[in-house]
C-alpha cells in the first residue's frame, strides 16, 4: 500500500517512485478513466507560502480527479494572530478534508502536520528541504522526451544530467538529486562555492564542479536553477551580470550542448539572469512541457496518497 | 416563521434558541437529510475583517447544505476606494444573492444591511457587540456533553458556567450571556477591573468576580477569552505573564475544578497566556468539538434564515 | 464569426455592436435558454489591477452560462516574483483555460495576451485605454430605458448624451465615445481643461465644452465619471469641494436636467464629490441598473468571444 504522504523523495523505494511516473504516463494517455478516483473527497491547498503556479497546478490536479479543493490563503487567516500551526489545520480539518496538500518556508513542516492531524499530505515545499512532485515532473519529462519505459529499473542509465545554479537554497535539487540517481542518470551539480552543497560528491555518480563549461558539451540534459535576485545583496555572488557570465545558461553555452540535448527550468524564469530569452524559448526548452506535466504528476501522487488507489 | 435575519441572541425568544439548537442536533445525527435545502441558492459571505475559521465554518455548513458560496474579499474590492458600504452591498447583490454572511468591525453593520437590501443576513460577528452562531455552537456543545435535552425549556438549570478573559471587548461573551441565561444556566463572568462590562450583576443569575480562584471549584464549565495580546500595550492589563497568573487557566487552576467539568474557548488560542497547553489539550477540554459542532450550528442558521425551513 | 477578443470598441463594425445589444436583451429576458454555453470550459479572470465588481460581474456572467472559473490573485503570484506578464500566462494556460478575461494597468495587454497565447481574450479595462464590456453595459441601460431597438441602425439617433468628469484618464469614456457615436447619439464632453482630452472635437456629432452648466438642460442623458481623489494632490483640480462645485452633479445642476432624462455612473461612486448623494438615489437614477445589466453584457460577450456562439 502507498504511503499516506509524499514529503520527500529521499528514502523512497526505486520501485513506488517508477509505478509514480508510469502513472503519470498513463494520466496523461488516459485522462477519462481517473476522472472518479477524488470524488466527493476534499483536498486542503494549504499554501502558507505564495505560490500560484503550483497550487493551481495543484487544485486543476485536484479537479481532473473529480475532487474539490479547499483554500487556505495564509494572510486573512488565525496564523497571523498567533495560532500555532497545528491548531490552525486541527480546525481546518473540522471542516471535512481528506487530504491536505501543504507548502511552507519551514523544512519538516509537512511531516510535521501528518503527524499532527493523521491526514493524508502531500509536500509541495517546504524550506530549502524537497518538492517532492517538481522532481517527479521534472523526471516524467525527460523520459517522456526520451521514450523511456519506466517500469524498467534504471531508465535513466547512461544519461548525463547538469543541474546549475543556487543549489544550495534549492529544494528542486534537493528532491532531483534522489530521484534522477535513483533513475541511475548520472548527476552533475555545478554551482558557485557559495551555493553549494557540501558532501555531495560522496554520492554514487554524482559529479561535483564550480563552473559548468567544462561539462556542458556531455551533457544530455541541463536543469538550470531559479536563482532568487535578492541574493545579489547578500554576499554570495558579485552581481547578476557576472553571475550570468559564469554561471548562466546563455546563448552562447547553450551552442556547445550536444544537438538533441534538452533544457529545464522549474520557473518562474528571471530571463537574463540564470538563462538567456533565446535559450528559454528554443526548441530545446522543456520548460512549459514541465508544466503541462505537473498536473499529471501531481494526479498520480494524489490519486496515490489521497486517493488510496493502488498503483 | 422564523425572522429574516439572526444579527443578535439578544431579544430573541427561549423557544426559537432552543429549536435551533434541537436542529443543530438533528444536522449532526442526520446529515443526508438537510443536503438540498439550500439548492440553488448563493450565500455571499462578506468578511470586512479577517477570518479563516469563522469564513470557512459557514462555507462547509453552506456547501453541505447544497448551497454555493461567493465570497468577498476586502483588500481587493471597491470598499478601499471609498465606496460606502451600502452602495457594495447593493452592487453585489445584483450578482444573485440570496442571503449574507456579515463580519464587521462595527456594532450594528449586519441589521444596516439587512435594511439597506431586504436580504436576510446573519451576524458573524460585529465588534465589541455579538457572535450569535458562536454562543449557538457553545451551548449546542455543552448541551450534547451534559445529554441535555433542547426541546425542553431551562435545559442549563443549575449548571454553573464561568466566563473568564477580557469581557468587555468580548462579542462572544455578550452573546453567551444572553443565551445561556435563557437556557437557565447560573453565569459567573470574571475580567480584570478594566475589561469587564458594567451592571452586568443586575442580571437575574449572573454573578461577577474579579478573580476566578473562588468561584472555579464550583463550576460545571469554565469558557475562557482569547486575549487580544495588543492590550498589553494598551494600560489594561500589567504584562501578559501577570494575566496568565491572576487569570489564566493554567494547570494549577483546571486541577482545582470539579472531575467531570469541562473547558471551552471560543479560538484562536493564544497557549501560555489565557490557557495553558495542557488544559487546552487535556480530555476536558471541548475546543475541537466545538470547532465540529460550529458547523452544525451555523447548518441549522442558515437552514432557517436563507433556507426558510421551518422548525 | 465574432472576433477571438473583444479588447476594443473602436473598429468594431456597428453590426457587431449592435448584435451583442440585442443578444444582451434576449440573455436578460430568457436566462434560461443559455445555460449551457460555456458548459465544460473555463475562463481565467485574470485581473491584475485591484477589481470586485468587474470581476464578481464576470464571474456571476460566466457561471450563468454554465462556464467555471478560475480566479488569478496578482498579490500571491509569480509575476511579484519578477516573472513576465508572457511567461505567467503561459503557465496558467496549461491548467486548462478557454479564454481569458483581462484587467491590467497597462494600455495594450490584452492585445498582448491574445498574441501571446493565441486564446479568446475580453478586456476588462486596460490602463486608460478601454473598458469595452462597460460601454456596451451603458448603452443596453439607456436602450432598455429608452425602449429602443438594436437591430436596426442609429438606434440612439437624436438622442444627447453628456459624459462628465476626468475624461483624460479614463477607459469607461473611451469606449463610449466609440460606441455612443456609432449608435447616433449626440455626444457632449465636459471635462476640466487639465482633464480633458485634445482634438475630440474633430469627431463627427462630437462637442466638447469645459463647464456642464450650458449644456446641462439639453440632455436626454448625463454620465459622470469616477474622479480618483488622489488628482486632488496632482495640480490638475482646485479641490475636491471647487471639483463639486463646477463640475460634480449636485442637486441644483439635476433640477436643470428635462424631466425624464436619466443619469449614469460607472461605479464605485464618490458621493458628494463628482455626484451628490441624493441626485445618486434619485429616481432618475440608472446607477443599479447599470450593474445589473452589466452581467447581461458580458454574459453577450462571453458567448461570442469564448461560447463561439453565433449571432
Amino acid at each position: 500500500m502507498f504511503p499516506e504522504r509524499f514529503n520527500a523523495i529521499r528514502g523512497l523505494d526505486p520501485g513506488v517512485l517508477c509505478s509514480l511516473l508510469a502513472r503519470s504516463s498513463r494520466m496523461k494517455s488516459d485522462p477519462g478513466s481517473f476522472s472518479t478516483i477524488l470524488k466527493g473527497k476534499t483536498v486542503l491547498q494549504f499554501f502558507v507560502e505564495n505560490s500560484t503556479r503550483t497550487r493551481l497546478s495543484f487544485e486543476s490536479a485536484t479537479r481532473r480527479l473529480g475532487g474539490m479543493s479547499l483554500a487556505f490563503s495564509p494572510s486573512s487567516s488565525s496564523l497571523s494572530k498567533g495560532e500555532t500551526l497545528a491548531d490552525t489545520v486541527n480546525v481546518i480539518r473540522q471542516y471535512g478534508v481528506d487530504g491536505i496538500v501543504v507548502r511552507h518556508r519551514s523544512m519538516g513542516a509537512p511531516d510535521f502536520l501528518a503527524d499532527a492531524t493523521g491526514l493524508p499530505v502531500i509536500n509541495a515545499g517546504d524550506g530549502a528541504h524537497e518538492h517532492p512532485t517538481q522532481a517527479l515532473l521534472d523526471a516524467f519529462t525527460l523520459g517522456e522526451c526520451w521514450g523511456v519505459d519506466f517500469s524498467k529499473a534504471g531508465a535513466f542509465r547512461n544519461r548525463k544530467i547538469m543541474i546549475l545554479g543556487d543549489l544550495r537554497h534549492s529544494r528542486v535539487a534537493r528532491s532531483n538529486i534522489h530521484l534522477l540517481t535513483a533513475l541511475g542518470a548520472e548527476l552533475h551539480l555545478c554551482a558557485p562555492a557559495t551555493l553549494g552543497i557540501p558532501d555531495l560528491g560522496l554520492f554514487p555518480r554524482v559529479h561535483v564542479h564550480s563552473f559548468p563549461d567544462e561539462g556542458i558539451p556531455e551533457m544530455d540534459a541541463v536543469m538550470t536553477l531559479r536563482l532568487q535576485t535578492e541574493r545579489q545583496n547578500q554576499g554570495v555572488i558579485p552581481s547578476l551580470p557576472e553571475y550570468r557570465e559564469f554561471w548562466g545558461l546563455t546563448v552562447e553555452r547553450a551552442k556547445r550542448m550536444k544537438t538533441d540535448s534538452v533544457i529545464l527550468h522549474p520557473g518562474p524564469v528571471n530571463r537574463g539572469v540564470e538563462i538567456d530569452s533565446e535559450v528559454a524559448d528554443s526548441g530545446r526548452s522543456l520548460i512549459l512541457k514541465q508544466v503541462e506535466n505537473g498536473i499529471f504528476a501531481r494526479m498520480a501522487v494524489l490519486a496515490s496518497v489521497v486517493g488510496r488507489m493502488d498503483s
